[in-house]
Order: C-alpha cells, then structure tokens, then sequence
C-alpha cells in the first residue's frame, strides 16, 4: 500500500515510488496493477516531459467538468465534490502495466500519475499488487 | 460468467456478488479481473453512500452524450445507441482489484458497478477472473 | 511486443494479432494485459461490425476535444497534439481480457481496437502480457 499526500487538485507523478516498490518484490517479470483506494482521485499514465501537458489537461478538465455545476444534486461535500466523481469516472481508478526484467514496460514518455481532483489537500492510498515471478 | 439483469440506462451495483464469487474461488490473495462483453454498457468504480451521486453521473453523461444527436450516422438500433458506444469509450469495460486475505482491496465508500448505457431493460454478461493462491 | 503501423487519426482493429500471439503462447487459461507505450494513442473495445460506430466515436472525441483549442499551452507539436493526449486520458492506455480455453472472452461484438489520436501515420507498439498456465 502506497500512501501519497498531495496539495490539491492536480496531477502528482510517483513513477519512482512504484518502481522502488518493484525492486523491493523480487518479481522480474510479471503484471503489475495500481488501484486507488478513492472515487474522487484516478489514476493516469500520462506524458512525463513538458510541464503544460499536466496543466492543460486540468484547465480540459475543469471546463468540461465544472464545479458548482447545477446539474448536481450531490453537493454537500463542497462544489468540487460531484465535479471529482464525475472526472475519476471519465479517467480510471486502476493501472495494469506489464513487467519486464525487473521495470515496468513504460513509454519513453511515460509516468505515473495520481491525479487529484478535489481542491483541499488529501491524503490518497493506492493499493499495488505485483503478480509473476 | 455473471449475468446481470438491469431495468434500463443507470447503475447497478454488484459489489456483493463478486465478492460471494471470490469466497467460493478458493483464492486468498491475487488479482480480480472484471469484463463486461457488450460495448454499450461499462464497469464502473464510484462512491456507493449517497445515491445522488448515482444519478448526477447520469445526469452528466446524458448532457455530454446527447441520444439522437445528428452527429452519429449509426443509429438504426436506436438514439441511444451510438451513445451508449461512446459513453462505454468514455467509461471502461474491464475492472482490477487487487485481492488480499480474502478481500477485494476496494476502499470505503467504493462500489463495483454496471453502467447500462440503452434504455431498455438489458441482461449483460460480466466474465471474472481471479489468478493468485 | 507488437508494433503496429497506420496511416494516422482513428481506430485500427488488431484483434486478430492479439489472438495470433495467444495462440502461440501456449498458455489456455489466464489474464491477457496490452499495454500502449504511448501517450498519444489509446487502446479501446469497440464494436466491430457497423464502421459507422468507429467513424462516430472520431467525430465525437474530435467535437469534444477540438484541435487547435486556445485553452491548450503545449502547442509546439502541432494543434492536434495536446488534444490526443486528453483523449488518450479519457480513454486509456491498458486493456486487461481474461483467456478461457485458448480465446480471449470478448463478447460477439467486441473488437480490440488501437486509437490513432494523431494526425500523421505513426508506429506504435503496444506491449503484450498473459500470465496463467
């Protein structure tokens, strides 16, 4: 279990979380499967070098999805509450990446992200679970 | 394989009868694989407390995905079925969790759930796997 | 590995090499896992008989997630870059099938599909994974 404290909503890479996690299995080759214990984070495998890919894809998000919409009903949490449920429904809440020689078979340009979708800061737990040998 | 009868577009929780299927398995601790063989309903992870939260979702996809919009040419099933496509490609159609002592490792407030896409009643099949020991 | 070439933007079948692959495999019952290495394509199942439906989801993922759109920051790749990678997060870069017998268990309709988001003809390879006996 991965614990990861963040600042609010955005996304927040911890590829190299996971892969110390892997070194530390002794599993070389297998499947790996990230799962996030909550319904208002996902998580995203997304491109890892130009800063405004993470940034453009909140402002996509924010305005396809907005707080405070009157559409919602569920709004007792805050206005981002529904917004957040709405956005990890559109993403996902699990990752499978196989695992080759001991490293995730990722993209050049490719990372691990928790995206956060509500503002406040959270703590989110993902859970990791590694299958091979 | 599971079969699940609905009533029409909206979600259907099945939390409980993935985890009778895991007691029945045998298997303590691996990875759980849900897919559901239809390309216009999906597999959902969302919050299962407030039931508002069930029908906003609702609410949201039916704005962003608009049955019998003129857009789609593939509509001789119905206006709602080009959109149940979409929304399917929006969503997800296969689940993993990861299992551990016996359990789905799902977090508080999560609830598995199939997101039937037609209005009309429908039966969809959910095949499940489960490898671990 | 499978690479696959194509002559850009929209959905390319390869179903039939991910069976071939199975097959060769030697492995009857398990969890296959494809996995793209890319940030700019997207895996998806999708019906496979009208090609109506695919030309559908292309109009409403280009209407959603418009070229061009002055909201986006990362431009330097050309006006349909940053739009691919938003369609690559809502749509998503994994599939997990279980194998039975030999044969994934997709449903009669569903084809596997590989979602070209850019414009020109690329080469992408998409990692595959089956752990079982």
């Amino acid at each position: 279990m991965l614990e990861l404290a963040n600042r609010g909503r955005g996304l927040y890479a911890f590829t190299s979380e996971v892969a110390r996690w892997i070194d530390s299995s002794g599993i070389a080759d297998g499947l790996l499967t990230l799962f996030v214990q909550h319904t208002s984070a996902s998580l995203l495998i997304q491109e890892n070098y130009d800063p405004d890919v993470q940034g453009d894809l909140e402002r996509f998000f924010s305005r396809l999805v907005k707080d405070g919409d009157p559409l919602f009903a569920h709004s007792l949490e805050g206005p981002d509450d529904m917004p957040a449920h709405v956005r990890a429904a559109l993403t996902q809440v699990h990752l499978s990446i196989p695992v080759h020689q001991g490293a995730m078979t990722l993209g050049s340009w490719q990372g691990i992200y928790l995206y956060e979708h509500r503002h406040q800061p959270q703590r989110r737990r993902v859970a990791m679970h590694l299958i091979g040998e």
